[in-house]
C-alpha cells in the first residue's frame, strides 16, 4: 500500500517516516510540507541515505490519485481543511490533528478556531485503537486521538467500563515531554528556559479535556467534568497521566488489577504492571506502548491509576499507523515493534 | 552566632554551607561527617578557596560548648538519635531529617524504623516558619518540615483556614527533583536511568503523607486522609506541588487570590501570582522562594492550587536556616536573599 | 542462528537484546548474568512481554553446545577470561569488552589487571567491521572496539591511509554520554551530579589510546604518539570525536572530502556529510550509523575531523552484531536498519 | 554608584541584575530595553517581588545624566553603536557585545557587520580583569571580554606568558552552554532538538578567533594562528576550554603547576586545582570563578589545560561587574562572592 504524509517537517511527521520506512505493507509514496522542494534529509539530518525523497507542495488531487492513504500531520485548523478535500475521494485520511475529534461549537470553544465542515467531522471515526477497533476498521476518516487523552482514555477505560470507579470527580493529572509543543520554536521551549524546570500550563483550559470527557461519557454517561492540569515535563518524549477516582464500594485492589488485566489481555501494546510495580515514561519511549500501573488505596478510598506512553508514538504517529493497519486489515502491530530505547 | 553542621557531605549540608558561608550573623564554627578528617572541598571542589574548613568527627560535648547552633543534616533515624544527645544541652538544634516530625508510633509505621526517644519529639517545634513563628522563636528543638510537606502545606494553608476548600478529599500530586534523593548512588538515580525519564514512586506509601495530614488537621480536625502521590523529574532541584480541593459552595476565584494575598502579605519568602499565572520550578531555583499559583474552576467546582520550591533551599537548608533566624531573633530573611539563579 | 548474551544486565547487554529480538537470522537462545535466575524484566520493565527470558547463570559448556555465537558483555577481566574458555571450543565469540584488543604488557600497563592467556589474545580478530571485514569473515574470536575508538579510528582512517594528514601530531578531543560508564552507581555518574554539568576525566591516561595507537599504526607506521582526552556529556548516550590533524601540504578540502566518501562509498553505516555540514550525536542515537564532518582550514593548515556515533550502538553492541553478521556471511546491514530515534 | 543596564531582558541583562541587585555599592537605577515599558518581572517572573522596575526606552542623554555607569547587554551590531552615543559623555561604559573587541576590519571580515565608529573601538580598554587590571582602572569604555575568549585565554595566559608552550600550535576545543546563543528562540536551540544532543558549530568560523589571538599575540608576538573549535553542551550554563600545546623542552609538570599557582596567586576569581584533578562546569555554576587544571603529559610532549567559567558570570556579567569594581575603585570581588550552586 502507498502512503502520503502532509506536515512531514513537525514532529509527528519525521516520527511516521521512521516507522513507514521499514513498514512490510506500506511504501512511503510522496511526503508534503509547506515549506517547498527540499530533501527531507535537509530538514533532518539523522534521515540521511535513509529517505532519499524530496518534499513537495500538496496537491490533493495527485495524492488521492497516487496514495491509498494520507496521514495529515499538519496543524491544527490547516489539518482539518485538508482532510475535507480528501474527504469523498479514493484515498483513507487519518488526520493526527484535533480538528475533526469534536463538534463544532466544542471545538470552538476550547480550540479558538473555526471547525472544519461538518460532514467532515461527523464522517470520521475516533481512532482510539484498543477500544474503537470495528469502526477503525471500516473507517474512511480517523480522528487520530490526542497524545494526553490517549493515555488518560487507555488508563481510564478499565475503571469507568468495569465499574471500578464513580464517574464523578475524575481528576487528571498529566505530565508531557517538550516534543509535544511542537517544532516551531518559542521562548517557552527553548532549552536554557526548559532544562531543569517543571511546568504547568493552561491549567482547566487545555483542549484535550472535551475529547477525554466526550469518550468518557460515551462509557459511562453519568461523568462528570473532569480535572484535567497538563505540565511540561523537561524531557523529549514521554507523558504520564496520573488519575484519580474514587473507589465503587468493596472494590478491592486484586478486583481492580484482573479487571485491568482483562480487558487489555488481547491488546498487544498495552502492558498492565504488577501490583506495587508503576510505569516511567523512559520505559516506553520509542515505542507504541502504553504501561499502566494501578495502587487501590484503603486508607482514602481512592484508585491511583498511572499510565505512560510516548507522545511521537502511541500519542501520535504509532497510533496512527495502527489505526492504518486496522484499515487495511494488516496485523495491527506491523511495523510497530519497536522495543523501547532504554537507556 | 556559631553554628555547626552535622552531616554536611550530603547535599542538604552543602546548601547550608552555601548559605551560612556569607550569613551576616552566624559563623560555621565546625564541620561535622562520619567520613572522617578530609577538606569539605574533597567532597565539594566547587568550595575550593571557599571553605577551608576541614570535616570533623562527631563530638556532642564539643560541638555544644563552640556553638550556639547545630543543624542536624544526618540521615533519617541517626539524626534523631543526635537530637536527643544534644537535647538538654546549651545549643540550640534544628534537625533537618524527618525523626522529630512524627509521633513515634506514625513514625515507626511510615518510616519503618525506630523512634527516638518521646521526650525529643515532644520538645521539638514543627518548623514551618510562616505558620508557626512564634513557637519557633521560643524553640530549642526545631524539627525542620519536609521538603513535600513544606511545599503542600504553603499551598493548602490559605485554603484550608480560609474556608476556600472542604477538607474533605484533598489530593496532592507532587513532583520532585532528584536531589531530594540524596547523595548515596543507587541505580535509580543515575542519569542514564533518569536523563529523558519521569517516574512515579511510593504510591500511597511515602512517608511524608502523615506529616502532611498532622498539620492540616491542626488547622482544620475534620481534615480526612489526603491522597499523595510523588514522581521524580528528571531535574535536580525543585518541588511542584499541584494540589486539589472541593471549592465550598460560592466561593470565587477572586475571594480565593485575595486569601491567598491576605495570608502571605508579610511573608517574605511567598510570592502569591496574578490570576492566571502560574510559577515554574526553575523560577525559585537557589533561593528561598515558595510561589503559588491558583485556579478555580466553575466547571467542576475544584481549586487547583499550584506550590514550588526548591527543595534543597525552602525545602530543607533555607528553611532551617530561616527558623535559626528567628529562634535568634534576627530579621526572617537575614542572609537568604538569594535571587532565583535563571536561567 | 542461536545467540547467547553474558553479561545481559550492563547497558551493552540490554541493547543487544534490542537489536536481536526481531534480528531476522539470530535468535536469542539464552541469557545470561551472575546475578542469578529472574526474568530479565525485572532488571529492565522496559522489556515487559518483549522478552520472556529468564537470566541463567554462565555454563560454557552448555552455551557452547547450544549456541552458534555468544556475545561478552561482560566488565573487563571476567571477559577476557570467558573468552579463554570458549576459545577452542564449537561456538564463535564477540567480546565487547577490552580485555582481547591489546598485547598483554599494553593490556597491564593501562587497564592496571592481569591480561587474559595470551593464546586467546593471540587469536582474537579486532572487529573494525569497515576496515578488518576479511579478517571478521574468517574469525572465531572478535575482540570489538571500544566506543571511543571506534569513533576515533572511522574518523581518521581515510584521512591517515589516503595521506591527508601527517601521522605525527594528531589530538583526539573525545565527548561521550554517561552510559558508557556503564550501569554501576556512583556519585560521579548521579543524575544530581552529572545533569548541567561537563567533566573531563583520565587526562592522558584513558585505556582506549593504546588501541587506537596500535590501529593507527598499522595504517601508518610513522604515527606518533596520540593526545586523547575525554569528556562526560550530560546526555546517555553519544560520542563525538573532534580530532586536529596536520594538513599535507597540497591537499584541499575538496580532496579530503572525495577521499572520505570515496573510502565509505560502499559502507552501509558511515554517512559523510556535504562540506559545511556537520553531524551532532543526536543526529545518529538509537542507531548503527557513523557520521563524519570534515573542515580543512587554510588558515591553520589542519584538518578537522567530527566523527559521532551512538556508544552502545555502533561503538558496542550494534558494531558486535554488524561483526556477527560478517562472521556468519549474513548482509551486512541484517538487523542493524535502526533509523535514529529523532527528536 | 548608579548603574543603568541596557538589554536587560537577555540572559546577559538578567544576569547583571542578579548580581547588582544585592550590590553593596551599586544601586540599579534603571533598566532599559527596546521592548516598550513593562515590569521586568513579566519577562522574567523570578524577579518578582525581587525588582520592581519597570523597563524603559533608550534615552541616552537622560541615562548619562542619571548613572555612573552603564552595561550595555544590547545584542552585536547595536551594542557598539550605543556605546558610541554614550562615549564622551559624563558616563562610565561597559559594553558586553564583541563590537568593541577588534579593530574595524577584523570585526567586518569575522562577524559579517559593519564596525562602530574607529574612535570609540580605539578608545576601549579590553577587560580581562585579571591581566589588563591597570588599563581597565583608568578606563571609560569597557570592551567586555567574551565568554570563549576567557575562558580560553584565562587558561592560557600563563603558559604562554611564562614560556611553558610554544606559541605555535595551538588548539583550543571549547564546549558551551545553551544560555550563550542568547534568548531569541531557533530551532536549534529548542530543548527537544539539544536535550541528549552534543553539536559542534561554527568550525573554524567562530567570531571569538580573532579576539582570543590578537590577545595571546600581545603576550607574544609569535602566536600563531589557534584551531578553535566551539560545541553546545545539553547544558544551560558553562565552559569548558580544553586547550593543546606543545610543551617546551624540558619543563615538568610541576614546574608548569607553580608557574599557574603564581600567576593566579591574587586572583580572587581563580582557581588553579591540584595535579591530576581537574575541574567541571557545574563547580562554578552561578559564580564568577574560572577553575584551571593541567597535565603535561611526557608522552606526547604536550600540556592539556583545562579552563571552565559560568559563561553567564565570569563569561559575561560577571567580569563586567568585576570590571566595573575596578573602575570605581572598589574591592575587585565586591558584590561577586556567589558560592556555586551545586549540585
Amino acid at each position: 500500500m502507498k502512503a502520503s504524509i502532509i506536515g512531514t517537517t513537525g514532529y509527528g511527521g519525521a516520527e511516521l517516516l521512521r516507522i513507514l520506512q521499514h513498514h512490510p505493507y506500506f511504501r512511503i509514496q510522496s511526503i508534503h510540507s509547506t515549506r517547498g522542494e527540499a530533501p527531507v534529509s535537509n530538514e533532518y539530518p539523522h534521515l540521511l541515505e535513509i529517505n532519499r525523497q524530496t518534499l513537495e507542495g500538496i496537491e490533493i488531487e495527485k495524492i488521492s490519485e497516487q496514495s491509498d492513504v494520507v496521514f495529515l500531520a499538519a496543524p491544527s485548523g490547516a489539518s482539518g481543511q485538508l482532510a475535507g478535500q480528501f474527504a469523498g475521494r479514493d484515498i483513507k485520511v487519518i488526520d493526527l490533528s484535533g480538528d475533526l475529534r469534536l463538534p463544532g461549537d466544542q471545538y470552538k470553544s476550547w480550540y479558538k478556531k473555526d471547525p472544519p465542515d461538518v460532514s467532515v467531522i461527523e464522517e470520521s471515526v475516533y481512532g482510539l485503537s484498543e477500544w474503537n477497533r470495528e469502526k477503525i476498521e471500516g473507517a474512511d476518516i480517523i480522528a487520530n486521538p490526542g497524545c494526553y487523552p490517549t493515555a488518560a482514555l487507555l488508563g481510564l477505560a478499565p475503571a469507568l467500563l468495569g465499574g471500578l470507579i464513580k464517574p464523578q470527580g475524575i481528576i487528571i493529572d498529566a505530565k508531557s515531554g517538550i516534543s509535544g509543543a511542537g517544532r516551531s520554536p518559542s521562548k517557552g521551549t527553548m532549552f536554557a528556559e526548559m532544562s531543569e524546570n517543571f511546568k504547568i500550563y493552561k491549567v482547566n483550559e487545555h483542549q484535550h479535556t472535551p475529547e477525554i470527557e466526550q469518550q468518557l461519557k460515551l462509557w459511562n454517561k453519568d461523568t462528570s467534568p473532569i480535572t484535567f492540569s497538563t505540565h511540561l515535563i523537561p524531557a523529549v518524549r514521554g507523558i504520564m497521566a496520573t488519575m484519580y477516582g474514587e473507589l465503587e464500594e468493596g472494590i478491592t485492589a486484586e478486583e481492580a488489577a484482573s479487571a485491568y488485566r482483562e480487558a487489555y489481555e488481547a491488546a498487544p501494546f498495552i502492558r498492565v504492571r504488577q501490583q506495587g510495580n508503576y510505569p516511567a515514561t523512559k520505559e516506553v519511549t520509542g515505542s507504541n506502548y502504553c504501561d499502566i500501573g494501578l495502587s487501590a488505596d484503603k486508607r482514602t478510598g481512592r484508585l491511583t491509576i498511572v499510565a505512560v506512553i510516548d507522545n511521537l508514538m502511541k500519542g501520535a504517529a504509532g497510533q496512527a499507523v495502527q489505526n492504518a493497519n486496522l484499515m487495511f486489515g494488516f496485523p495491527e502491530n506491523a511495523g510497530l515493534e519497536f522495543i523501547p530505547v532504554f537507556p
